[in-house]
């Protein structure tokens, strides 16, 4: 099976190409990203530019039986430029849809969604049921992807799934653009010992999934023979607090000196603190996990 | 005040400039559409040409306070032409949007989308808590334009609003690319004494509007002071059976000779026969209204 991966150079991107290269079922994987991923994987082809120019799209995904699309314009990045945000997350996304309808019917796509689809505050629990309004610009025009590709999917223009994943931890370094990076930053910030101040409650409660998880859950989706007929779903993922969190990282860095304090900052916990509980029936119908517990988060998110 | 209507050719188009040009707050109309109206109206400055090219949009928006934007490719248009369909539905809507958004933030657009954004079966009733889930080409890009212009609306970037009319009665002349002619041709058989097979059963509900009572809601849209914090609603309408509607029809015109007879075809009742009844608090809430029975649906649809 031959697979291609766009935004592979990302940090799901990377975990997912590893995965691909680790499976014997696959046998070719094209890399596509703006930048180079640095380092060669097996059975891999890297290809550096933007999908959104017909070549560059035209020779990453000609061949190809799966296409797992990740590369995005995300969070505080699309807010700050709209432009770019709409040519990459829609412009783009509906001509590789298109291209792959015209040359290649069956590829299967899977695409990356998000959970900030959902209207805050949400309701208790979340489901398959639980409708839309999201707040974000990325939100919003990941659902208007979601709903074309669902389109597409039912008329047999293309086999194509939409995953919502939740906070995929644990990015390392910091990404301004990301509202969402105190997350991760906690993860490394116990690993190595350094204090830090939350900008959440240690009540406050969000969803949460490791790289390891999700990229499992993208893989799956790319192998499994038949999606839908539900083609658009969010993924398994922890609810958890950050007291809760916390105290698992603290389990798993016994030794770290690291100390995390609270100070809840309202916009921070109105977009990543005010999480209800979840229910994914759709996913888990079709085999897609969540990390097993906190514990298992945490060794998951930091290898 | 100074209004564009975009599609100001068309069936509703024309009613609804029409009732601009009677009403005396609106000083100024811009009708633009591909396609001359024919025939001049008070106020009225036409602008043949495509709302897609950039001076085109230009000429036709910049300076007005309230844009109604109904142009689209519709139902089996759409779907025998989906490059059309996404150029027109799609990336033209959304050029309108930033073209608005980058020189005239305050602009009312009044978007007109689709009762094809629900899924079917539909639940009884419907409100404006059901999911969406089109199964037509055009329902899913009125869709994804409802959630583009929502987002555009609750950042501020434009005051928009989405409303998603009935089927609209009475077209005259036949569309074949429309699978909804039927209706409308049903209103113009009575009317002249034709006989008609209705491809519905006398039992199949649907759910109607006269497009002089959709004009008006278009109109109200526009002028009134505010809409929000739901920007995307379905307009009132009539639910009623076909077997009502030519009683009305009949009553309407007791000497015509039109015999009616029903042979259900499956695929026309699952498209336009099987609507459940219809709550529409948001559209209520704003004053928008339904055409008040049978018989003034008939009445205002022949006007």
């Amino acid at each position: 099976m031959k697979v291609a991966v766009i935004g592979a150079a990302g940090f799901v991107g990377t975990r997912v190409v590893a995965d691909f290269a680790a499976h014997p079922k696959v046998t070719e994987i094209r890399a596509i990203d703006r930048v180079a991923m640095g380092t060669a994987v097996p059975k891999t082809r890297e290809i550096v530019g933007d999908f959104g120019e017909a070549a560059t799209r035209k020779v990453a995904v000609d061949g190809a039986d799966a296409v797992v699309h990740l590369a995005s314009i995300l969070g505080g990045a699309a807010e700050a430029n709209p432009g770019l945000a709409r040519r990459v997350n829609i412009d783009a996304t509906l001509d590789l849809m298109e291209h792959l309808k015209q040359t290649a019917p069956a590829t299967r796509l899977v695409f990356a969604s998000t959970i900030a689809v959902y209207a805050k505050p949400m309701p208790d629990p979340v489901t398959d049921a639980t409708p839309f309004g999201p707040t974000m610009l990325y939100g919003a025009q990941k659902l208007m992807i979601e709903v074309a590709l669902s389109d597409y999917a039912a008329r047999g223009w293309l086999d194509g799934v939409s995953l919502r994943p939740s906070g995929v931890m644990a990015r390392e370094g910091t990404d301004a653009a990301l509202k969402s990076a105190f997350m991760s930053r906690l993860f490394w910030a116990v690993a190595r010992g350094d204090d830090m101040v939350l900008p959440v409650a240690a009540e406050s409660r969000t969803w949460l999934a490791s790289v390891t998880n999700v990229a499992r859950n993208f893989v799956r989706a790319t192998l499994i023979p038949k999606v839908g007929p539900i083609t658009a779903m969010t993924l398994p993922a922890l609810s958890l607090t950050f007291g809760e969190l916390v105290a698992a990282l603290h389990r798993r860095f016994p030794e770290s000196p690291s100390r995390i304090a609270f100070a809840p900052d309202p916009e921070t916990v109105g977009l990543f603190g005010e999480y209800p509980h979840l229910q994914t029936a759709a996913a888990d119908a079709l085999g897609f996990t969540r990390d097993h517990d906190a514990d298992a988060l945490v060794a998951q998110s930091l290898t």
